[in-house]
């Protein structure tokens, strides 16, 4: 876990990054919520990793309440996503349209589609007061002054 | 490295996260990108990590491009965000948004600002179809039938 070494960096990107940072969690959690997989055997055939991993990552996503348990009427366990899990979409959407241009050499292996109407989704920096942000190099962090914020960490 | 183990997976935010998942490297980046940070000594301060790990992790920086190295006037190196790197800010910024919706009992450390304009910076999913994306579980991921594209994989 990551989680040991950055608890004293007050820091939600790490937070998070803790959350999908161990080898195979991203891609259990990607097949979760973008692939509709939710049984052991699914994750397994998958990715093709050894059972006892993934075993200890999907009863991680459980501890962590972004996989939630539930037995079907034949006796079978579904690993679904809670709304914690659910939030977790535009993060993988940022990683992949980071990963889609600097990291595809082959193109972009998947896009994101709205089912409702069958728009792509796109992931965006919004500005509240003018819109679009186009330029990265305009976004800075700015620590909230709040009681329980011990330091100004990004 | 994850990236051995993940190198069969054709996934972009997978190698996305290659990028920054190694422990420190986010939070290095978070300094260079949104601190301001360049130098060796101002890392290893903000920190607090041994100066073996952190030259590791710049020179990793240095290699996948995300980092860039100048040496200034008094022969001091500065280790600077290339557009590869500036472009990891969106990714950042929906890592900080999960982790101060989900993992931030004091609440959140920092919040985005544009340079420009002083307003709030958020990251969205945008649909190009009918705009803003609220409901996360219409989100989907449809594979790219394009040559090259091994497995429809997010």
């Amino acid at each position: 876990m990551l989680g040991t070494t950055y608890d004293k960096q007050n820091c939600s990107a790490a937070r998070a990054l803790e959350a999908v940072g161990e080898r195979w969690s991203l891609l259990i959690l990607r097949d979760a919520l973008f692939r509709g997989m939710s049984r052991f055997s699914e994750f397994e055939r998958s990715l093709g990793l050894a059972p006892n991993i993934l075993a200890k990552r999907l009863e991680g996503f459980l501890a962590s309440e972004i996989l939630q348990k539930a037995t079907d009427e034949d006796g079978v366990d579904h690993y679904k996503p809670t709304n914690k899990g659910l939030a977790f979409k535009p993060v993988i959407a940022a990683l992949t349209a980071w990963g889609d241009r600097w990291a595809a050499p082959n193109g972009a292996p998947v896009h994101f589609e709205h089912e409702n109407c069958g728009g792509h989704i796109e992931n965006q920096l919004h500005c509240t007061q003018c819109g679009q942000v186009s330029n990265m190099r305009h976004v800075m962090a700015v620590p909230n002054r709040k009681p329980g914020s011990r330091r100004g960490a990004a």
